[in-house]
C-alpha cells in the first residue's frame, strides 16, 4: 500500500465554512481512501456538522478559536499565531503534513506561508499557478499575482516550476511552455521578456518544450499548456478572461431565453446546455498553487462549494504523489 | 451647412483591399453626405471597382504604385515615402485632410504617423484607444499597445485623452475613468499606478469622474467607461478577452448544434441567436484611434469587411466633428 498523504486543511476560510470544507473532505474521501486530513478550526462547530460517512480514523481536528477573516489585511492576519490558517501552515513547516490547503484570505495565506516556509534554494520569487481550460485540455498559467515585478530569472524559474506542476497533475502529457507577450516576433515586448526568451530558447536542458511567445488570444488554443507571465499581467489576464466569460454567458442567456421561442428552444436543448456547463464548470478548475516554497500550498477559491473544495483536495493528492517539490528541486539544479 | 469633413483614406491596407475600402466608403456615403474622401492607392485598381452610387464630387483618387505590405517591418515600411499609407498621413500633416484612416500594417502606421505628425504639447507618449462592449454600452480602453512602458504622467494623460475621445464619440454620456489594476485597494499594484491614482484622485479639475481602480473582471460591468492601462497590459487584456469570447462561442456552438436536438432548437431560436450576434458584432467596435498626435489617426482592423470599414469612417466623422484634438489640447492645459 502507498504511504498515506497527510493534508493540513484550514477549515475556517472562505464563504460558508467550515460546512463546505467538511463536506468537501467527505466528498473527496468517498473516492480517495489514502488520505489523512488534519483539520484546523473550531472543534465545536466542526463536530456539529461531521457527516457519518467520514470514519474517525481518516481525520483529526486541531482546535482553534481564532481564524483569519476575509476582511483582515495580510499583515494584521500574520500577527495572529493561533488562527486555523497559521496553524495549518505551521504543520507543513513541522513536516506533520505533506501539503496545506485553505479557501481563506489570499493575501494572508501568501504572507503567512512566506513567513513560515523557506523558499526552494535558487528560487527568488514565488508564483501562484492556476488551471485554465484550453481547446485540448488544461493549461497551467503562472504567475497569477504573487510576484508583480519579475526579472528574467524569475520567468525562467516559473517555466521550470510550472512544467513540474503540469507533469504532476497530468503525468501522461508533455509540458509545452510559452511566454505571454504582445506579439509573436522576437523583437516584441519588454526587455525582461526578451531576455527570458533568449535563455529558454538557447538551452536543451529543460524538461519541457519551449514554444516562444504567445498572445492573449492564443492562451486557450491548446498549442502550449504552461503559460508564463509576471504576476500583474497574469492576474489581469485571468480576471479579464473570467469577466468576458461571465459577460458572454449572461448576455447569451438573456437573449436566448428572453421570449417564448427562446424558452422552448432552451428546453429542447437542455442536455447540450448542461453538457456545456459541465465541461466549463469553474469548480473543475478550482485550486491555485503557490510555487517556490519548499512545501506545497494550495489556495481554493473562497466562493467555491464543497465540490470545488473536493477538487482542490484531488489536486493536493496529485501534487504530493507526483513529488512536485522534489521535481522542482531537481530541475532547478 | 456644416463644413465638409475630409478623410484621407489609405485604400491599399488590410485584407481584400482596395475592394473593401471602396465598398466601405460607398456604404458610409449613403448615410453621410458631409464627407469628402481623399483616396490614396492604385488608380487603375480602384477605378475598376468604383460603384456607380458614389458621385465623383465626393472623392478624389491620389494615385500611387506603392503600398505597405502586412509583412513589412515598421522600419522598412517607413523608408518608402510614396506608399498609399505614407501619402495619406502626409496629407493630414499638410492639413489637406482632417483625419487619416488605414486598415493596413499597424506597426508601420504607428511609425509613419509618429515620424510625420507632431505630438500634442505636454503629451509625451501616444496611446492606442479601442472600443470595448460593456453591460450598458461601450468602453474606451487605452493603451492597447502603442506605449509599452508608461510613467504616471502618461497614465494621467491617457485619462484626459480617453475622456475627450469618449465625449467626442458619445456626446450625451459622461466619461468615468478607472485604472486597471489587480485589486481595488489603494495599496495594490505597481508604484506607477499608485502615483497615477494619487494624481487623479486629488484633483477636481479633470473633465471626468475618477472611479479609482478596477480589476479585469470589472472591465465590462459598465460602471466605468474609460479604462486606463499601459500598452502591454492593455494589449494582453484585449487579446485575452477576444480569445475567451471566441473560445466560448465556438465551444458553445459545437455543443449546441452537435446533435439533432441541438439543431432543431437552434432553428427555433434563430432570431434570438441573430440578435445576439448583431449586438456583439465585432464590426460595430471596429476602429482604434492613435491618440497624442496633433492630428487624429484611425486604425481599422485588417480583417474587417466593408461594413466594419464603414463603421470606422463613422468614427472618423465623430472625431472630427467632436473637435477631439482641440478638446485634448484644452484639457491638457
Amino acid at each position: 500500500m502507498l504511504k498515506k498523504i497527510t493534508v493540513a486543511v484550514d477549515a475556517m476560510g472562505g464563504d460558508n465554512s467550515p460546512l463546505k470544507v467538511i463536506n468537501g473532505i467527505n466528498h473527496h474521501f468517498q473516492t480517495n481512501k489514502n488520505i489523512f486530513y488534519k483539520i484546523f478550526g473550531n472543534n465545536e462547530e466542526i463536530k456539529k456538522i461531521l457527516p457519518t460517512t467520514l470514519p474517525e480514523t481518516c481525520f483529526e481536528i486541531i482546535h482553534t478559536n481564532e481564524k483569519v477573516k476575509g476582511t483582515d489585511s495580510p499583515l494584521s492576519a500574520a500577527r495572529g499565531k493561533d488562527t486555523s490558517m497559521w496553524l495549518a501552515i505551521d504543520s507543513v513547516k513541522k513536516k506533520d503534513a505533506d501539503i496545506v490547503i485553505s479557501a481563506g484570505n489570499t493575501g494572508a495565506l501568501f504572507v503567512i506561508a512566506k513567513l513560515n516556509l523557506k523558499m526552494i534554494e535558487n528560487i527568488d520569487k514565488p508564483a501562484l499557478a492556476g488551471l485554465w481550460p484550453n481547446q485540448n485540455g488544461t493549461n497551467i498559467v503562472l504567475d497569477l499575482g504573487a510576484s508583480i515585478d519579475c526579472s528574467e530569472k524569475n520567468l525562467v524559474d516559473f517555466s521550470i516550476m510550472g512544467s513540474a506542476l503540469f507533469k504532476a497533475l497530468f503525468p501522461t502529457e508533455d509540458p509545452k511552455v510559452a511566454i505571454l507577450n504582445i506579439g509573436s516576433e522576437e523583437i516584441k515586448g519588454h526587455e525582461i521578456i526578451k531576455k527570458a526568451y533568449e535563455v529558454l530558447n538557447s538551452s536543451n536542458n529543460f524538461n519541457f518544450k519551449f514554444n516562444g511567445y504567445i498572445e492573449g488570444n492564443q492562451i486557450m488554443d491548446g498549442l502550449s499548456n504552461v503559460i508564463i507571465t509576471d504576476g500583474f499581467t497574469g492576474n489581469v489576464a485571468l480576471k479579464t478572461a473570467e469577466g468576458t466569460a461571465n459577460f458572454i454567458t449572461k448576455e447569451l442567456k438573456k437573449t436566448m431565453t428572453g421570449n417564448l421561442f427562446g424558452k422552448i428552444s432552451s428546453l429542447i436543448n437542455i442536455k447540450n446546455i448542461n453538457n456545456f456547463k459541465k465541461r466549463f464548470d469553474p469548480r473543475l478548475y478550482n485550486g491555485a498553487i503557490l510555487l517556490g516554497l519548499d512545501s506545497p500550498v494550495v489556495k481554493s477559491h473562497g466562493y467555491t462549494d464543497y465540490i470545488g473544495f473536493s477538487n482542490s483536495l484531488k489536486m493536493c493528492e496529485k501534487i504530493v504523489s507526483g513529488n512536485l517539490i522534489e521535481k522542482i528541486k531537481q530541475s532547478i539544479d
